[in-house]
């Protein structure tokens, strides 16, 4: 299983609920995707402009599937727009 | 439930091995608290010099006491010697 933090900071004035509109949606198309274990959207508790998807996934090429996936190429170029920067890391677990 | 999120970035040229001995006691000590659900350890798989914690736990008054436990006092300062850098973020999720 791989796990993936995707950070997104908004840019200042930008409308939360315009980002998250949006957002929302990716959600709901990504947990269709074949691979997805899970994919959640949070707000940071001391800055709502940080938002952050928490995810996992069965393996990379998943992942790789997703970012070639009709509703992330069309909806992810709308996210960055709004975004002052993105942070990506994919992760494995340490035992 | 909240999500934190804490990303350590380690110095250059610091043994892994050398940090994975601490942080895996941490792991150990910390699921034995209260109020903690997850707390896993994890390592980029484009960058093993960031090391990541992916925790849940019950509410804020558990992360707070977390805080003040013994081991995170005792162990915290020495993985901090060998880090660059720690982004901590606190989620809640958004519906």
């Amino acid at each position: 299983m791989i796990r993936v933090v995707c950070k997104a900071k908004l840019k200042p004035g930008v409308n939360i609920e315009e980002y998250l509109e949006i957002a929302r949606e990716v959600v709901l198309e990504t947990r269709k995707e074949k691979g997805c274990i899970m994919y959640t959207l949070h707000e940071d508790i001391n800055d709502p402009s940080i938002l952050t998807t928490l995810e996992e996934w069965e393996d990379e090429e998943s992942i790789n599937q997703h970012n070639k996936s009709k509703h992330i190429l069309r909806m992810v170029p709308e996210l960055r727009k709004l975004r002052e920067s993105t942070e990506i890391n994919l992760y494995k677990e340490v035992k």
